[in-house]
């Protein structure tokens, strides 16, 4: 195949263990890389799925320790979920956006929009056991690419990814919430297309679209918390992912 | 490294011409995938952009030819866009969704929500046309499909991606219109998470992650208007874009 042929490939980053509070994740993730016969390369975008990062980051809830609030017990009624489920999405939630048809859709503190403001409660060893957003992912982004950078001297990009629902259309896919050392969105506005005219609303999501990307190697099991993109020729600088959220007053949906 | 490793790619393909009205888009696909030193294999995903498909069925209408309703003359004037677009946006709809801030959400005749109908004016040569959605996208990917199949013999699937704007997040991404030969959405509620726990709200729209994969290499404007996608171990079958579309009793933004 001609060099010149565009080429972008995303690999699954098997191998890692189970994550526990505390854990190095960043560590952990050089030495998966390493024990596939891969080592990091610059322009590199690793993307790490949000479950690892809140086990690492002690982000896990245990139900038993939840004591539900009164509005919570009368949600959890009308919604058919677990009160203390419901009482945790209150605790994270800044805005209740809908709470109707069984979903609570709230947005988060870091403000982004999802159902159950992020929390959710597969792939945990725990069965009465509840997983959070991290505090901040752009700031476990950062973390870990630092880990890159000081134990194999190599510059890449780190996303943190999670799954969420989309009104209109069925099914979840995976999307960016955290990021350091890539601008998550591309203006092609400045850019004109091939015939002069100015693109009109053409911001593209790229941290959304590699999330999305990277969900397809992931699966929706823990066994590839982790991937690597290779070939994409992104912005570097210090992105965040709140560049990646609408301005309320630009959202018809609020 | 490993075989064991998984890894999928996307490979962006260049020299097509610019495409006209009656094109045979499959063979011209075909032609560019062979220049490039490259065959279709067995299991490989094309995606093809939508403002291909439309040129070459058709699709682009000049605004010349547009005269506008009352009701587009008025709402353009409140929206402050061209009313010969407001018109063909009207002609496109099933539903307008919302009409606000200079933005027009409908739903398309095929059960899309997106901006203006899915209508855009981007990457056109006349700077006075426009370029309306396929009539049936599915059908158009299977066209293509059957195109490689009786050319060259091989079983791909294919995809229709255009890029749609969403709520709460800003930017746009690749997302499926079209589908052959690929079951899009895939249910994780059959396998269960790593821990026997059965994952719950796990469809994942993997159709929209392809087309958002895709939509990295592809870029925004027209030089590459279609990519292969090699690797990804999808669902072979009948699948159809409506398939991506969430029922309207279950959706909370209508």
């Amino acid at each position: 195949m001609s060099d010149k042929v565009p080429e972008l490939s995303i690999i699954g980053l098997t191998g890692l263990p189970e994550i526990r509070q505390g854990d190095d994740l960043g560590a952990l993730i050089i030495e998966a890389v390493g024990s596939l016969g891969l080592t990091f390369r610059p322009g590199d975008i690793l993307i790490v799925t949000q479950k690892v990062v809140s086990k690492a980051e002690g982000r896990v809830i245990s139900l038993r320790d939840v004591t539900p609030s009164p509005l919570a017990n009368s949600s959890a009624a009308f919604l058919h979920k677990d009160a203390r489920l419901v009482e945790l999405i209150l605790r994270e939630a800044k805005r209740i956006v809908r709470m109707d048809r069984g979903i609570v859709l709230a947005e988060t503190r870091h403000g982004f929009t999802c159902a159950n403001a992020g929390i959710d409660r597969s792939n945990l060893p725990d069965q009465d056991a509840a997983a959070l957003l991290p505090l901040d992912p752009d700031g476990s982004a950062k973390a870990i690419r630092g880990r890159i950078l000081s134990l194999c001297q190599v510059e890449v990009a780190v996303l943190i990814s999670d799954t969420f629902g989309r009104p209109w259309r069925d099914g979840l896919t995976n999307v960016c919430i955290g990021v350091s050392g890539l601008i998550p969105i591309r203006d092609y506005n400045e850019v004109g297309d091939d015939f002069g005219r100015r693109l009109q609303a053409t911001i593209i999501a790229v941290a959304d679209e590699l999330a999305a990307a990277g969900g397809l190697v992931m699966g929706k099991t823990e066994r590839i918390p982790a991937v690597l993109v290779r070939g994409y020729p992104y912005s570097k600088g210090e992105g965040r992912a709140s560049m990646l959220l609408r301005p309320a007053e630009q959202d018809l949906f609020r």
